[in-house]
């Protein structure tokens, strides 16, 4: 069985069983102007992941297998965001609000897409999640077992919200979960290391983690595998 | 209406809305010989905040607001424990085999127990699940809608791990979300420090955190102002 060189140790896979899940790699997190800014936060070093997420993209189409992408974003009404969410905290624009890129998280505004720069192909599944999480009121594990995924790398933004939120739902419904540390990125680096620290803690308590070039590594490994048997 | 004082500022409720959910203070986790120890954790430092739980959920009985216990655990065939959960690492026991509190986090066996100081009364809501979070999988949703709960107080064990992931989840379900400081614990104190900073960055992405005594103030303080209306 093919293996990624991980931390807390090897992390096997059965390659048509392993599906890519790409976190809200949008503008309205990633460019000057979106909710992530409105948060108060510092965007641009999320921007230097961009390359290396591009690259775990392409490997997983190259090895024909699945690549889900992620939007968190809210219907035009705000009927699918809690109050509690657009309320809280003191933003200088809350959900819903127009803002340079249109409306702030809403589905079909400029800053609730992705970046063109990892734009999804037409094949691919895009969820749109009103939580953190990509599992709570979407799809997801909908569109993973219609192709028999039990294995899933994570990437995106920021590590200790929405990609940490997701990859613990996906380890509670089962899922063997590798969290890629090089195309993953937090407005705040500590926050970034700890999560890696927590998720691979305890033997995996959560899942594992590995680098872009590991998992590359891997699946090119496998799929020389398969065109020598 | 009440307020807590926490962080990143004061936590607004009204009393019956509230409720607290108490997880896992199992002896599975607690105890030597359980499923914590078989990870390979000291599981000594956690026994250190059963005095400030206890005195938390006093606080809740006696102001009559809602108590739930969580227990992780599974049912004796394993049915709804994941391969990949019963498999991950390399423990010293499983979850299914015989340990000196009998079966490892099986439903019913004295280790998934819930501590004797801080035991469930008869008509308390006690929510088994079979994931790190609470909501997945179980009707902890429901038994608090049941009661009209909007806002939560978590206290617990391990904080990094199933606080951390049910505080998650019920903040992606709308509900306004405290966590206990002093009332909560994990096996690694910079997983903890870094998750209490985490829920609260960014204006309470998560939510709010405060220490046991801020909370009884304000449930005391409630109380009081009921009487006096």
């Amino acid at each position: 069985m093919p293996q990624i060189l991980a931390q807390p140790g090897p992390f096997a896979f059965v390659p048509p069983h392993l599906a890519l899940v790409v976190i809200d790699m949008q503008r309205d997190f990633i460019e000057p102007g979106g909710f992530g800014a409105a948060l108060g936060n510092d965007v641009t070093p999320l921007r230097a992941i961009v390359p290396a997420v591009r690259r775990l993209i392409d490997g997983f189409r190259v090895a024909g297998l699945m690549v889900v992408h992620t939007r968190e974003c809210h219907k035009s009404d705000l009927s699918d965001c809690p109050p509690a969410k657009r309320l809280r905290g003191t933003p200088s624009l809350r959900i819903g609000d127009p803002g340079p890129m249109g409306r702030i998280l809403i589905a079909g505004e400029p800053g609730s897409d992705i970046l063109p720069a990892l734009a999804p192909l037409p094949h691919e599944v895009v969820i749109d999640k009103p939580g953190k999480g990509a599992f709570y009121a979407t799809p997801l594990q909908a569109a993973l077992a219609a192709r028999g995924i039990t294995h899933l790398v994570l990437a995106g933004v920021t590590t200790e919200v929405c990609v940490q939120t997701t990859m613990r739902e996906a380890n509670d419904r089962g899922y063997e979960c590798l969290l890629a540390e090089d195309a993953t990125e937090s407005y705040f680096p500590r926050f970034k290391r700890a999560t890696l620290e927590m998720v691979r803690a305890q033997g995996g308590i959560v899942g594992w983690t590995a680098t872009v070039d590991a998992i590359l590594d891997a699946l090119a490994g496998a799929a020389s595998l398969a065109r020598s048997s």
